[in-house]
């Protein structure tokens, strides 16, 4: 029964107070690399491309270069990619995360001996 | 610049996928046990206490034993007190909390150096 109580709890990046990456946020970067678009990756992620593309332009806005480049133009009416720095990011939150899903893994063994 | 970006993330303690703690509800059985009435504590917060009541209930049903017991009756229509077991729920989401937040500190200070 005691085994059955969990820790969550998802890290977010923020800057000045704004939402700058998080979850979905980077899942939604991942899609936009494996697709080339910024609409086969908003479909991915089942959110709209105006919802979409409004996290793009706060991750662009609050980063001190750019995230997500978008290419206009072409036979697809233009596509969208990550740059070098974007895919570090990407990187990096990734690495944080799973570094934190660790320590909340022991967090939680603590608890069971704490919590009864 | 770069020291502005912050790593935000609360736990949460959940039991079959049901939410069982969290700061806003850890906070309430405090203001219970500071207060002595769902009524008071929920005034503090800033909710109904409808609300409140639901967020007891909820936390009274996932839980083991009692976490908050309601005194019918009396001058004031009745009480409510925290009991002791819900008083070292409390104190051991406080300490795993406080443990967490240290370590999201910790990685504020690794991502200062790997985000750039």
């Amino acid at each position: 029964m005691h085994k059955a109580f969990r820790i969550g709890g998802d890290i977010e990046i923020e800057k000045n107070g704004k939402l700058f990456l998080d979850k979905k946020r980077v899942e939604l970067l991942r899609a936009i690399h494996s697709t080339g678009s910024i609409l086969s990756a908003s479909k991915k992620m089942n959110i709209s491309y105006q919802m979409a593309w409004t996290y793009i332009k706060e991750i662009n806005s609050i980063s001190p270069l750019p995230v997500v480049i978008r290419q206009r133009g072409g036979a697809n009416g233009g596509g969208a990619s990550m740059t070098t720095y974007g895919l570090t990011l990407v990187r990096n939150f990734l690495m944080i995360e799973s570094k934190h899903r660790d320590y909340i893994a022991d967090l939680e063994n603590d608890m069971k001996s704490c919590f009864f």
